[in-house]
C-alpha cells in the first residue's frame, strides 16, 4: 500500500460517520419470540447510554436515529432528549416517526382506506417534525409498514395516491434544511404487495414530493439476487440517494449484522460510492445508518461489529485504482479491471484501521476493550435492578 | 362433466379431510406487531369452539392438531383436552411439542451446544408422546425453529448428529401407530442455517430415525421458485410422504390461507397425488393439516376459506383424464399432455362442491352461513368480557 | 353470469388485440442446443404466413412485431415486408432493431466503452426508426442486452450516461406517433449487472428520453416473487405504461407461454388494468405483444394457446364486481374484496370465449382445427423441401 | 501467522488439486449468441494444451474432465486422448457422458418417454465406461439435462424410475475403483421440472444406485439464498460427497468464475471441508473440478483466475482457529465464534500463495505470466489459420 493510499483511506475514515438505532440496543426477536438480555436497554436514557458507549469505543457513531413513538414523551419538551443524549456524548440525528405499532393502523397508515387511520398517520408525523425542527435534526426517515396480504384486499392505485399526496403535505411542512428519507422494502409484514416496495416507487413518491426528498436504501429491502451497487449508483447519478440503513441478509429481511454474510457485496455498494466521488470531484451527502435486529448477539457488541465491518469495507473501497481501473474498463480489459476491485478487496486493512483508532484515542479492538470495560455486567445489573423496581417484566413491545 | 367424475370428486372429497391447528384461532401477528380481534381464541375450550364450528360448517375438518404447550396444562389429565374437543364435536389430531419458546432454546433445542436444553427438549417431546398416546393422537408433529444467524456460529454436523440421535430416542419411544413427522424450512427464526433446512435433510432424519418416520411439506416452507410438487412425487414414491402444511406464501414464509396467491401450484401438488393414487391403485395415507397465520382477517373465515380452496383445487385434480393424460405423455404431444391439466384446472367445479355439501347437510356458502350465525360477535362479546374477568389485556405470546 | 356481464366480456375481447412475434415461429432453443422442428419457419414469408394462420384461427391477432436484423434486407425497400404481411391478412407492427448479436457488441451496444459499437447501435437503431415510418409502425421497442459479467467489469455510471443521449436522440428522431418502448430485464445475458435492469430504470430512462417514451414490461423479466401487477398498477397511474411481451416463467426468463406456470398471477394484471379503466373511465392505450420461446412445442400451436391462456384470463378480469369490491375495500372487508376476485377467476369463461370465437367466425378450439388443417404437415414438407433447396442445414442463429 | 499455520496451508495447498475441463477452453455464450475469441480451442489437442498451460503455470490442474462426445472419436483407441494430455503435462479425469446434444434427447435421455432415448443414452453412458476404464478415469460424472418444460408434459414417477434403473445398470458396469457422480440442477434447459432438482434427489438416486455413487455439487445449481455450505456439510457427514464443479453466481446457473460473486460463500464451503476434516481426522476424498462458462474472459486467463481464487479462499480456511472456534460454539459466545471465521478470512494469503508458488517453481503471478509468454497471440493466429485450413467457421455447437 503507498503512503498516498494510507492517507486517502485515513481521510476517507474521518469523513465516514455512521448512525445507530436507539431500538438497536432493546430486545428484539422473532414473530416466535424474543430472547432477552438482562443488559438490553429498555428505556432511553439506557438506550442513548449504550449508543455513547459504542460511540466512545469507536470515535466513528456521533449521532443516534430516534423513534419519535418510543424516544420521546407526548406533551414533554423533546429537547430533554437531546440533553440525555449530549449527556452520553451523543447527538440525536434522523427522526423516525411510526405509523405502524397502533391498531388504527391495521388496514396501513397513509395508504389506509380508513381515513382516520391517515389523519393520525398524517399528525403524528406533522409531530415528529416539530420534533425534529426542536432538537435540530435534519433528517425525517420514513418507512411505512403499509401493504396487503391478499389480491383484491386493496386499490393499489387509490392508496399511491393518497401516499403522494400525505408525502407532499410532509414535504412542504419541513423546515429549511430538512430531507425526507423515502424507504422502500419488498414485503413484510405486508405478504402480497407492499405500498413502496422498490427503489422505483421510492423514487416516484420522492419526486413527486418536492425537492428535499430523497431515497432511503436498506440494504436488506430487496428481492432475491438484486444488484444492489447498481440501485446505489443509479441514485447517486439521479442525485436521488439520501441514505443507508445498514445491515445484512441471506433470505429475507433478515437484519443481521452488515458484512456478516456477503461482505464482497457491501464491498461493492462502497465501490460505487468512491467512484461517484471520483469522477465527479464531489462527496456526496449521505446518511449512513445501521438498522439491524441482532436477536442473539449483546447489543453493543452486536453494534460494534457492524461499525467494524463497515469501516473495513469502506477502507478497501478507497483502496482500488481508479485510475487503472478506467484504463482497463475503456479498452474492455475485463480481467484486470475486475482485478483492481478484487486486489483491494483482498489487502489487509485492519492494521491502517487500528492506526486510525489510535490516532482517535480509542482500542484497536473495541469488543474487547467493551468486554474488558465491565460495562455489560453493570448493565445486566442495574437494569435488571430498575426492571425490577418498575414492576416489569422483560419483554413486551418490538422496541 | 361425465356422471363418473362427477362421482369420482364427491367420493374423494369424501375422503379428503383436512385437520385444523389449535393455534389458528388464536391473534398472530409479524415482528412488528399484532393487530387484535376481539373474537379470537385465547383459551383451549375457545380454540376448539371454534374448530367445531368449523367442522360444523364443512363436514371436512374432524380434528385439531394441538400444541403441546398451549393446549395442555402440565400435571393434568391430557384426556380433559380430548373430552372438551369431543364436547365441540372433534377430536384431538397431531401432537406438536414446542421447543423453540423457552428461552433455554435459544441456541437451539435438540441441536443446542448446550446440553440442558437438549434435554429439555427431549423430556418435553417425551411427555408430548404420553399425552399423544393418552388422547389417541396417531401423529407426532415436529417443527424445531433450530438454527443459526451467523456463519461459524457453531458446528453443523455436531447438530446433526445430536438430533440424530434425538430423533431415534424419540422414535423409538412412540406407542404402535404412532408416526413421527419431521418438518423442514429453509430459514426463519434462523437466518443463516436452519437444521432441517429442506426435504432432503428431513428425508435423511426420518431414515435414520426409524421405520415410522415421515417428511412433513409445509407449502410455505421452501426456497423461492422451487418446484413444490416434484418434491411430493418424490416423496411419494419414496413411500416417505407423511403430510401436509397448508399455506400459502408469496415471498417467504408467508403463511397466508392455501390458494391466495398461486392456486394453480396446490392444484399441481393435488394432482400429483391423485396421479399417485391413479398408478399404484393404492390411496396413500397424508395428514392434511392447516398452517397459516392470517393476522388480518377473522380466523374462522380465513379458516374456511383454506377448507374451501383445498377442497376445490383437490376436486379439480381428480377431473384430469389420466387415461389420455398418459397416452399423450408417451406419445410426447406435450401440447395435449398439458391440456389435460388445464382443461380440469378451468372447470368450475362449485357446483359439484355444493352438492357435496348438501349431502353432507352443511352449508353450500359457509362463509356467508358463518356471518349470518352471529357466532363471531357472541364470541367478541363473552371472550372481551372474559378477558376482562380475567384481568387479561389481548395480546402476549405467539399463540 | 349476468347478461350485462358477458357483453361487457365480449366487447372487452374485440378490444384485446395481440401482437404476434416474427420470431416466434422459428427454432428456438437454450445455450445447450436447439431441437428443430421441420415446419419452424426460416424465411419471412414462412413467419409471415405463420402468424397469419394464427391470426385466421383467433381473428386476436392482426399485427406481427419484426426485428430489424432478420426480418428485412439491407438496402430493399421496407415496404416489400409489409406487402408480404398484407398477403397473409396481417400488418407490420412494432419495430424490434437488433443490436446485440453482431460481434461488435461483445461488451455492449448504447453502453459499450467501444464508440464504435455505441455509433452502431445508434445508427441501426435510426436506420430501424425509417423502416418504421416506412412501414407505418407506432411502436420502436428496444430490448437491449446490455450489461456486465463482472464487478469492475465496467463503470455502470459512464453506461448510464450514455445510453440516456443515446435514448434521446433516438426519440427525437421518431416521426410523429411513434412510440419509443424502453424494455426492461434483471439479468441475462449480462450475469452481474445489466443495464436496464429493472422497472426504475426503465421509467428513469423513459423519463429523460422525452415525452414519447414509455417502459415495456415483458412479464418474464422480474427478479424472484416480484409483484408484477403492482409495478404495472404504478406505471398505468404514472401514464407510463407502454406495452407488454407475455410469456410465463417458473425459474428466470423461462419464455413459457402464458399462464403455463402461475395463471392467476396474469389474472391480476389483467384485473389491475381493467380497475385503472374503471377508476379513471379511459382505456389505456397498452401494446399486448407476445415473446415466447417455446422450444419444444409445434410453434403454431405454443401461439394458439398463449392466445388462448390471455384471452381467458382476460376475460375472467372483466367479471370483477367493481362496486362490490369499492365498497369491500373501503370498509376493510378484506375476506369479501379477495373473494369478489377468486369469483371472477373461478368462473369458466370457455363458452363465452367460443361465443366470441363463434362471433368472429373463428374455430371455437383453435389448436384442434389447426392439427386438422394439415397445416403444419405442409409446412414441414415443403420447408425442409425449401431448405435442402437452397443447401441450409437446419439450426443457425437464435432466429 | 503462525508458523504453523503457515505450515498447515502450505500443505493443504499440496493436497489441493483442481481438475480442468476440456470444455472450458472453446467458444461459448448464451441462447443470444456467442462471442468469438481467436485463440479459443477448437479441437482436442487445443483444448489440452490449454489445460497444460495452466497446470504449467499453476501446478494445481493435474487433470483435465472430458465430454465423450467431444473429445473422443467414435470407434477410435481413447488412449489417444491420453496420449495428447500426456503430451501437454496433463492426464485424463472425469469421464462425462454427453447425453442432452442429440436430436433424440428433445424429451429427455434416461427420463425420455421414448424407449429409443433411454436406450441410446444406457449405450452412450457404457462406451463411456469402457473409455473410462481404458484411459485410467475412477469418476464417471453425469450431469442430466432430462426434465420438462409445463406442467402435465409427462409423468414425473415414471421418470423417476427409469432413472433409477438407469443408474443402477451404470454403477453396476463400473469397473472397481470407479465412482458415479450424480450431478443435480434446480432448472435450465428444463424450464418446469428437472429429474435431478436439487441435492436430497441425486442423494436418494444415488443410493439406490449402489456403494460406488456420489453426488456432485455444482455451486452454480441451487435455488436462490441455499445455503451450500450446509449441504456440502450433510453430505460429508452422510459420506456421500462425491465433488464440486466449481463457478459462481449472482441470478442462475451463471457459470461464472469462482468467487467473482460471493468469496465469502466459498470460504465458507472450505471451511465445512476442513472442519470435517479437524472433527474426524480423515482428509475427505473430494473430486474438485471447474465448471464454468466464461463467454467474454480469455479463456485460460479465466481459468487462471478461478485457480488463484480457489487456492485463496481454500487457504484462508485452514487458518480458522478450529480450537478456539470450539470453545466458543460450546459456550454460546456467537461473537467470539463468528470472528475466528471472519480473521481467517480477512487474512491476505496472497504472500503465502505466493510462497507456495515459489516453492512449486510456478510463476507468483500466473495472469500476468501468461500474457508476458505470448501464449494467447500464438494460439490465436494458429488456431486461426488452422481453423481457416479446415474450411471451418468460428462458432458451432456449445462446445
Amino acid at each position: 500500500m503507498t503512503h498516498a493510499q494510507e492517507t486517502r483511506v485515513l481521510e476517507a475514515l474521518d469523513g465516514f460517520m455512521i448512525e445507530l438505532p436507539s431500538w438497536g440496543f432493546a430486545d428484539t426477536g422473532t414473530r416466535f419470540g424474543k430472547f432477552y438480555q438482562a443488559a438490553a436497554a429498555s428505556t432511553l436514557e439506557e438506550k442513548l447510554a449504550d449508543a455513547g458507549e459504542v460511540h466512545r469505543l469507536t470515535a466513528a457513531c456521533p449521532s443516534v436515529a430516534v423513534h419519535v413513538l418510543w424516544d420521546f414523551t407526548a406533551g414533554e419538551d423533546p429537547t430533554s432528549t437531546s440533553a440525555v443524549a449530549a449527556k452520553y456524548g451523543v447527538r440525536i440525528g434522523a427522526i423516525n416517526p411510526n405509523v405502524f405499532q397502533d391498531q388504527v393502523y391495521k388496514l396501513g397508515s397513509f395508504c389506509s382506506p380508513d381515513p382516520s387511520a391517515r389523519k393520525m398517520a398524517l399528525d403524528h408525523t406533522l409531530e415528529s417534525i416539530e420534533i425534529g425542527r426542536a432538537v435540530g435534526s435534519t433528517l425525517l426517515s420514513m418507512w411505512l409498514a403499509d401493504g396487503t396480504n391478499y389480491p383484491g384486499q386493496d386499490n393499489i392505485v387509490r392508496r399511491k395516491r393518497d401516499l403522494e399526496a400525505a408525502f407532499k403535505t410532509i414535504h412542504d411542512a419541513m423546515p429549511p434544511g430538512m430531507t425526507l428519507l423515502v424507504e422502500y422494502k419488498p414485503f413484510e409484514p405486508g405478504f402480497y404487495h407492499t405500498d413502496i416496495a422498490d427503489w422505483g416507487m421510492a423514487y416516484v413518491l420522492a419526486r413527486h414530493a418536492g425537492p428535499h426528498a430523497r431515497v432511503l436504501v436498506d440494504t436488506g429491502h430487496h428481492l432475491p439476487n438484486a444488484n444492489i451497487e447498481h440501485i446505489v449508483a443509479y441514485l447517486l447519478d439521479e442525485g436521488m440517494l439520501g441514505g443507508f440503513h445498514f445491515n445484512d441478509k441471506k433470505y429475507a429481511d433478515d437484519d443481521l449484522e452488515l458484512g456478516t454474510i456477503d461482505p464482497y457485496a457491501v464491498f461493492r455498494i462502497f465501490n460505487v460510492i468512491a467512484q461517484h466521488e471520483f469522477d465527479t470531484g464531489v462527496r456526496p451527502e449521505i446518511a449512513y445508518m445501521v438498522d439491524q435486529s441482532h436477536n442473539l448477539k449483546p447489543k453493543i457488541e452486536a453494534m460494534l461489529q457492524t461499525v467494524d465491518a463497515a469501516q473495513t469495507l469502506f477502507a478497501k473501497a478507497q483502496l482500488v485504482d481508479r485510475k487503472a481501473l478506467a484504463e482497463h474498463q475503456a479498452s474492455g480489459d475485463i480481467v484486470m479491471a475486475e482485478r483492481c476491485l478484487v486486489e483491494a478487496y483482498q489487502t489487509d486493512v485492519r492494521p491502517l484501521l487500528a492506526e486510525w483508532r489510535r490516532a482517535k484515542g480509542v482500542p484497536t479492538d473495541p469488543i474487547q476493550a467493551h468486554r474488558e470495560s465491565g460495562y455489560a455486567e453493570r448493565a445486566a445489573r442495574d437494569r435488571s435492578a430498575a426492571r425490577a423496581a418498575r414492576g416489569e417484566k422483560q419483554g413486551g413491545s418490538y422496541a
